[in-house]
């Protein structure tokens, strides 16, 4: 109800802070009997974890999860799976500057307002430290999605100007964990880590796109008129701290085209299914899923902690300066990756076992 | 729970096909004592209503709405508001041609593939007609929104390749129903509608982008974590037919910029109240509402029905070919603005009323 | 979320009130392609409706309903059903003396307190009028239902001091609507009709209790651990009108008996089913049900509206007194017996589509 | 959505297994700036705790809580409260023999139905150590509740056949605590000791019944038409383990009142407030609550668990005998007390808050 939830079926409801005691969760409606790979969950979360590159905060944090109950014997139960991610590398003195100043287009001053007061350190609750919870309810679902031949991918496609102009169908996946800014074509990817590297060393930040996919969806998810399959997909995306926008199929650029030229013309498949020519759609019509590949595009604005002296207010309101201490990411995106693809999972996970509750 | 309800507090649950016995639905949450003006929701659907221009379809629908409950003497009694749309103009006979095709990036495919049958008459649930009920929902939405200073309105800013491209703070909103378009600058809005005839004489549909705006929102909306305000705004406008994109403040722009220049400082408002500088934000951080003007930008495909021969498939898996014969728009565009506020009015509300729920 | 809404999966949200223009919903969840026996709908609301016999209030209404939408050629679309059941024999007029006076017992004050403004009119949205719409998405869930063998039925089973004391495995469900009091039992029956005319005759009002009963329902419906399956029967039954108690199983005599009376034995059926030798758990263990018949109990208190001379207070605080005019029931439970079916019915569809959501 | 939360704007999700890590939960919607006094809590929690009295199990738990989140220096943040409770004196081997064998009357069997597994362990899911999670939230929400002036308790009026015959409102809270037993006539609470020691000395147990009251209530709270203030309660004990019933104000015997005798008069109060001169409808009216005091019985049935030989079935449906070794209740009244009050205090504290969402 009040924003700490996502999904009706399967569905994570989520804690913590950044530098309280930890981060968890509690994971409800995972199918029973699902066996449930531990190694798969903590390295979806290193993954994401700070530390894990020379382009990431070097804030150390080994996100080791603890799994609380709703598995027994290495299989769910169907009931709810409590989980906890212990904080540890807290330097919560880091934050002691930041206690009586509104970092700007961060969030100090509307949790302010909103709340009336507020955990400064690390961010607290507005902390992106918060999504390590939902990449491990996410490899959940991706284990889920596993039974059903549904597979999730996510990569960096843009970092500042710098953008990969090939479509997704013309990458490998495997090569998405072979650098670490996660971009599947070497050579851009070796482009953006300078390009990071050189933002770092100006204690400037750099934002960009993140392009996600998933293959192997049934058609028939999404539910008509507000649950579009692509209305949930894109507010997962918008939940994502640091997101600005999302777009699915041909997405904004459609928007120029003539119908003529967007149509997707129905053909029968090699495999006596229903498919489409093209794709402009994205994989979803009508807000339902038409077993096509879904992909879409996630842009991150740049990250608001910079390495330099800013100007702001206090919660006084008279002016003061900033110049941060703490241990920050130059650029989200690599780390973002797995945080997309958990929320695509979750999502469609969520809508899968929705579409279930018929007969 | 499946799809056919926006919003937890101010809430619309709507029920409709485009040619079953009308459009309509239930609003809850409604806040007791508000004046309901009929006559300003009843115009609201007439931005709306087909027939309205000569760049919209001919089909003529009055939208005439009745109201059945949770409104007494001219005041609503905090109960929920049932209204009614009837449809009118039906010429069912004109869809006889689609019941055994499925016309190409239309939801026919995916209806039948989820739900085993479909209502193949004008789109059925699928129509862009059940927008009515958003718009019913959200003219009530704004008269609570106007109570509290809180003003959305909406403009197109793009039809099909043609761009306006001046930001809204130099646009008059006053304007907007200047001309049939809905683009508040009447040199633009001029080329935009030959565009559109133009695309009509040749049987083809235009998309674009339609641009929102909400003034006086006040600090402290939304929910974090998932439930931003942004990531709501997104789902809603995400939610409404043909919509491919959306981005709010610097948007998919602002993933090109460093952080230096992104960033919006705060400053202290000739008001005594702390405000930004600039406003890539669009008026939230952190997910939260900070006071400042809230923007975004919304993408449309172009519709799907051509007045020209398409090759598709039937159910039946065999080819066949589609010449439409109802009454169609070349481009949603004019009629969508209304829906964009409508829905934007209706989140903004219901995170209004979320928020109170404290003390 | 406020209140206007029952079920999860199988959900309706209703509206209306007692002198506005109607009573409706809009049902979402239905299964599709159900055929939709109109008539069916129909005779379940006449079972409900006001004149319908001489020991109900003489108010005619003929409670037809309109359906609006989801139904296409007899068969549910899936999509939300809409109706509605417009009010017609409304003599407002006959409300006018409670415009300014708190009926004791009645909902008058509780709304102004809440609401600030109320209808006055037949008690506006706190009439029992509101439960048509009940049994209209009740005679659904049971068509539903009984695609899957599960029965639903109810009984009136004790009338002020006059009870039934047989146990329901003893009686004809047959039976029930043999007589205009509901109750199986045709010499009891009389002796409850000949009470309830008595109470007329002095202008007072009679409470009892309503036993119902559930067969065919399937092991594993209801959610651990809030959502017991008798917790949501429940909370259904004590939201109809003047309802004050409910008990399920051996209910509050059961507290009375020692465990190892109260246990149910598990034994072998004759169909190679696990069933129970007795039944104290009335069909639910754990909040789940086992496969045995689900029986419950549920107490309406007196009418509250006397046709006598009644002393009270009015909105200004100050003394005055009623006579009622209106036309009211002696006796509530002869009309209640549908409600308690349709409630009872809605929730155990919804469970068990609730159920279905897992693989 | 699958059970394992309650409310609606304050929400508690709860998690654990009887023999897993531990017990928990997230609690949302906390109003911001709340202390929290942590000793409250902990105390609260000792009332529930195993092992705490010579009528209750033997089996030791000190069940400290551990805040994750939510709380700074003291007090709320207005964000999730995260909270866990590690389960400690596990004897996991006492249940190895039923394993393989249904238990009567327990939840055993519906989870096999349901889940297609389960943690035999104490239970796993379907234990009363569940209400642990249930106890810290509520603690918390009659922090919340006594800044607001209501005051919840409840007290044990029965104990199999022993029944406490006075009224509420002529006993006094604060002898609840003054006994074992927690009923608080002394007297009366002495022979119920006595009661329970008796059975189980033979091996047996006991059910009963508590009363609950809720004192200082604002009128006003509730929502029509499905979750009426009284309906929501009901569910509310309905979900405690081992509840059969629930009535509220004159409940099941103020069925065979007449109205006459059941109406409550309304009359100006001394503090110049509308009160009413009885309270049959137990505080609340049409849903709502009138200000008056609010009280209501709960059903419990003797506890399944007897330390005696019984017979039943096993997974393979052949016969087989349990004799419990575990560490039992032979009565749960006493340990059910602080779970009654919680979850009325989670109920009214979260009906308050939805009442304020509206303007």
């Amino acid at each position: 109800m009040q924003g700490n939830g996502w999904g009706k079926i399967f569905r994570l409801t989520s804690f913590g802070e950044s530098h309280g005691a930890g981060i968890g969760g509690v994971i409800e409606g995972c199918p029973p009997g699902l066996e449930i790979d531990l190694d798969f969950v903590q390295a979806e979360l290193a993954r994401r974890k700070p530390g894990q590159s020379r382009i990431t905060t070097p804030r150390k944090e080994d996100d080791a999860i603890e799994f609380l109950s709703g598995i027994h014997q290495g299989r769910s139960l169907g009931t709810p799976i409590g989980f906890l991610i212990r904080n540890q590398d807290q330097k919560s003195k880091d934050y002691d500057h930041i206690k009586d100043v509104y970092r700007p287009s961060h969030a100090d001053f509307t949790y302010d307002q909103k709340y009336g007061l507020r955990d400064h350190r690390g961010g607290g609750r507005s902390s992106a430290r918060e999504t390590a919870a939902r990449v491990a309810a996410g490899a959940i679902a991706k284990l889920a999605l596993a039974r059903l031949g549904v597979k999730v991918w996510a990569y960096v496609s843009q970092v500042g100007t710098l953008a990969l102009d090939k479509p997704y169908a013309e990458l490998d996946p495997a090569l998405v964990e072979s650098n670490i800014v996660r971009c599947p074509e070497p050579e851009t990817a070796e482009r953006m880590i300078r390009l990071i590297e050189q933002a770092r060393a100006k204690g400037d930040t750099l934002g960009g796109i993140i392009t996600g996919v998933a293959t192997g969806v049934p058609a028939g998810l999404g539910e008509p008129v507000f649950d579009k399959l692509h209305a949930d997909l894109g507010k997962a995306m918008l939940s994502i701290n640091a997101v600005k926008g999302f777009e699915y199929g041909s997405g904004f650029a459609g928007s120029s085209l003539f119908g003529s030229e967007h149509n997707d013309a129905f053909v029968m498949g090699p495999d006596g299914r229903v498919g489409t020519a093209t794709n402009h759609s994205g994989g979803i019509q009508g807000g339902i899923s038409n077993g096509q590949d879904i992909y879409f595009r996630v842009a991150f604005k740049p990250i608001a902690t910079l390495m330099r002296k800013q100007e702001s207010l206090g919660p006084d309101g008279l002016p003061t300066t900033i110049l941060p201490k703490g241990r920050h990411d130059p650029c989200v995106l690599p780390r973002a990756v797995p945080i997309v693809e958990a929320m695509a999972a979750m999502t469609l996970l969520d809508h899968y076992l929705m579409n279930l509750a018929r007969f």
